[in-house]
């Protein structure tokens, strides 16, 4: 029989999972609380069917959550009664120790079926709009599967590398440590430095003397608002770590600055342009 | 009679400059204090004569000054004794007031002849291995003549304007202010962002898992160290200015992450997308 495959949440990775299992021959239910959204899917040839209640997405054998984390609880309780004993169910979420704990809330004694998965793929384009079937080909996907039954743990990294992903493993507290540094300061930082410009009356004439250096900075500033507000929410005290240590070294550089401590200014940015240069190298090889 | 060009520093602006005077008919001198970096110049054609003494290039037309703003000083007053009286010296440093300073009080009575210049182009690819002869086409260059000759000014302007650049005028001030906000802010943020993984024991661990948006946030951390040194030295009043807008906009952004404001961050990352996208749009047009 063909496998079905359940996506809640048609965005850029719902959308782009989707395209990829279509490929891959599977049936796909779709559910979004967008009209528009739901047509474009059912267009692209995306879903077989689409739905705006995320219940209509349960029965199946696979079902991706890809919706902002914050929605993760609300959608957990909407599938709990219709989601069949044997189902695997994985999410999109940029943060895992929420989700876990919305799993254990909401599911009851199906928590198990879950596996926590963050891929690491995608941009600051969002949505349907921005999907396509190969967006998960050759990266990584993070798993958490410490709560989760071993046979839905193989099969959601089954359906990961279905869809050309590689898959490693760890602990949701490990994951929200990490992508807090590598990830989700770094939106912060750059949301910020963006807001700091537009904070002053002549933003529009600074802008425009704005070049690479700049885009390249801030493109992450055009992420989705209501998927980085959850994150921030969720992992808000990872954060708040990764950002007290970002501020110890810009405190230093700052000092440095007031100083006139050159020889200070040199050494830091030699420093971080050898560890970004040889980080570069590991990805080339 | 062939114009002669004298290029001094033959790195990534100086190097591409001088290819550009090249395919433009020009004679080029090159000085650089680097017996590779001449080797190469010659080897490609950059320069039809090359030394390590700056003065050397002073028997030009034109002479642009392209080494870290901290040497400018040397530079001028290296050149001062044997400069044409009709000759145009511009430079390609980041910030302005400083090297404004430098010429007043090292090229004596020649200090009119130096129109100081920003080419807003280049990356984090530094020497003159990175340069090529197209670097400025399209690209922005900004003067700030209001001490210059008239004349030298239009022979800034047009050997600029040979090499593909449209030009802007603006006040020294103006202008490192400007560059402080959109530019050396952003490489210290991503400087610092990098040394704050750097500190940490676990640091290998946490790259392995930076993906796209942090290989372009911190693109400009790849850049020239004592380039940046000089730049934070010389500049350092409008980049503290700056980082004081930029902290606030980070305060507010913690203290809505320790609040659990959720209303607070959607609208600060909706503010920041949108200035970011219509930014995006002017420059598609």
């Amino acid at each position: 029989m063909t496998k079905t495959l359940g996506v809640i949440g048609l965005g850029l990775i719902g959308g782009s999972f989707a395209r990829a299992a279509k490929a891959a021959g599977l049936r796909v239910i779709g559910a979004d609380i967008c009209a528009e959204t739901r047509k474009m899917a059912l267009a692209a040839g995306a879903a077989d069917e689409v739905s705006a209640d995320a219940a209509d997405a349960a029965a199946a054998d696979e079902i991706l959550i890809a919706v902002p984390v914050g929605e993760m609880g609300g959608v957990f309780a909407a599938l709990r009664d219709s989601l069949p004993a044997s189902a695997v169910v994985f999410d999109g979420g940029s943060c895992k120790r929420r989700p876990v704990l919305a799993a254990a809330q909401n599911l009851g004694g199906k928590a198990g079926r879950f596996v926590p998965s963050h891929p690491i793929a995608g941009g600051e384009n969002s949505g349907f709009a921005a999907s396509s079937a190969d967006l998960f080909s050759g990266s990584r996907v993070i798993l958490c599967p410490a709560d989760s039954d071993a046979d839905a743990t193989a099969a959601a990294e089954n359906a990961w590398r279905r869809a050309g992903a590689k898959t490693a493993h760890m602990t949701a507290e490990e994951h929200d440590e990490i992508f807090a540094a590598v990830s989700h300061l770094p939106h912060l930082l750059s949301f910020a430095l963006v807001e700091s410009i537009r904070a002053r009356p002549d933003y529009a004439e600074l802008l425009s003397y704005a070049a690479g250096g700049f885009r390249d900075f801030t493109r992450i500033a055009g992420s989705h608002p209501a998927m980085w507000r959850d994150i921030c929410l969720q992992n808000g005290d990872m954060i708040l770590a990764a950002m007290a240590r970002f501020r110890r070294e810009l405190d230093k550089m700052e000092t440095a600055v007031k100083n006139g401590d050159g020889a200070a200014l040199y050494g830091q940015f030699s420093e971080a342009r050898a560890l970004r240069r040889a980080w570069l190298d590991t990805l080339e090889k």
